[in-house]
């Protein structure tokens, strides 16, 4: 039995949309640390996290990211009353003694094997942006995640020391004017799905 | 205001745990189908859908299965009710004409772009492994996501044509006697968001 009502259900997955406007209701602190605190309990690999999120609020923050945006994705960002720059750490694996404490020489496995612990922060982080995004939802804020920005612009900008990589950026808002493109179809389940 | 009760919250992040053991209510075709029924309508970039599932049974399939996850996986793969293999679809432009109708030509970029298709198939596809993650649970059952088993053996085996790529395995079933483990830390707030 789904724990999640119909109006959940609608929320969360098939009533959910990607929103393009944003209406000027404020976005709270408090309620971009509510989106972490659910997110931050999905599941990765040894518990590893690699995720690492970046909030920018209006003003001279969102100044500097906008520009490293593309060009069809500057307006709604630049008026988002909340974005995160979601990141992945290449450097996860010093956390590890503390989140894997059965483990901790998993540490020094990725330490010495770059494409392991490279691999091991994409794949995870990406995970978890997935999870944020449906965060982001379950907050009742709607989520505009955008793939289209110069990856090693917003590095430079934010993450001058090279630790995190970006991967996503997500407009996090509620909907405005005309919010909706109409929803483009999804691949049947043939497409998909398969048995064995 | 979040659309999820406090229930719903808890089901889908908050006390929601990685499966170790399954007991022996089975899971449902129609069950699995409705995971992938909400996972599909959570966003990829160019509405690009790179994901394909296979699920896989009880029987001469699963014995298929359980040799190429590491032995570590084996027992609990072997004994959860169902369990799906997540792939991304190297070739999943080829549906971007259908699923993409304003910007069909958007198929030929990706087709003459090894690196940009490659990338897109990974990201989306692993972006979506968190939505199915989330899905699963959603759908009132417990998950235990693996990346421990040998991809290359897992695609010869099941993808032997080359165009899928195996990403994830996630048991999918009720939770059985001793299925959790302590819960591991996650990381602190202060590790993980920062403000700009």
């Amino acid at each position: 039995m789904s724990p999640l009502s119909p109006d959940a259900r609608h929320a969360m997955f098939t009533g959910a949309r990607t929103a393009n406007t944003f209406d000027d209701t404020p976005v709270t602190d408090a309620e971009l640390t509510r989106i972490w605190e659910l997110a931050r309990w999905a599941p990765t690999a040894a518990n590893s996290q690699p995720l690492r999120v970046l909030f920018v609020r209006a003003g001279e923050g969102r100044e500097r990211l906008v520009k490293h945006m593309d060009e069809g994705n500057r307006a709604k960002t630049g008026s988002a009353p909340a974005v995160a720059v979601l990141a992945a750490d290449t450097r996860f694996h010093e956390h590890i003694p503390a989140v894997l404490p059965y483990k901790p020489q998993l540490k020094d496995t990725f330490a010495g094997n770059d494409a392991l612990r490279s691999g091991t922060a994409s794949f995870n982080a990406t995970l978890q942006a997935g999870y944020f995004i449906l965060a982001v939802r379950a907050e009742g804020l709607a989520a505009g995640p955008m793939g289209g920005f110069d990856a090693a612009g917003m590095d430079a900008e934010f993450f001058p020391d090279g630790r995190f990589h970006s991967i996503l950026v997500v407009n996090i808002g509620h909907p405005g004017k005309d919010a909706w493109r109409p929803r483009l179809p999804r691949l049947a389940h043939d497409d998909v799905v398969s048995w064995a």
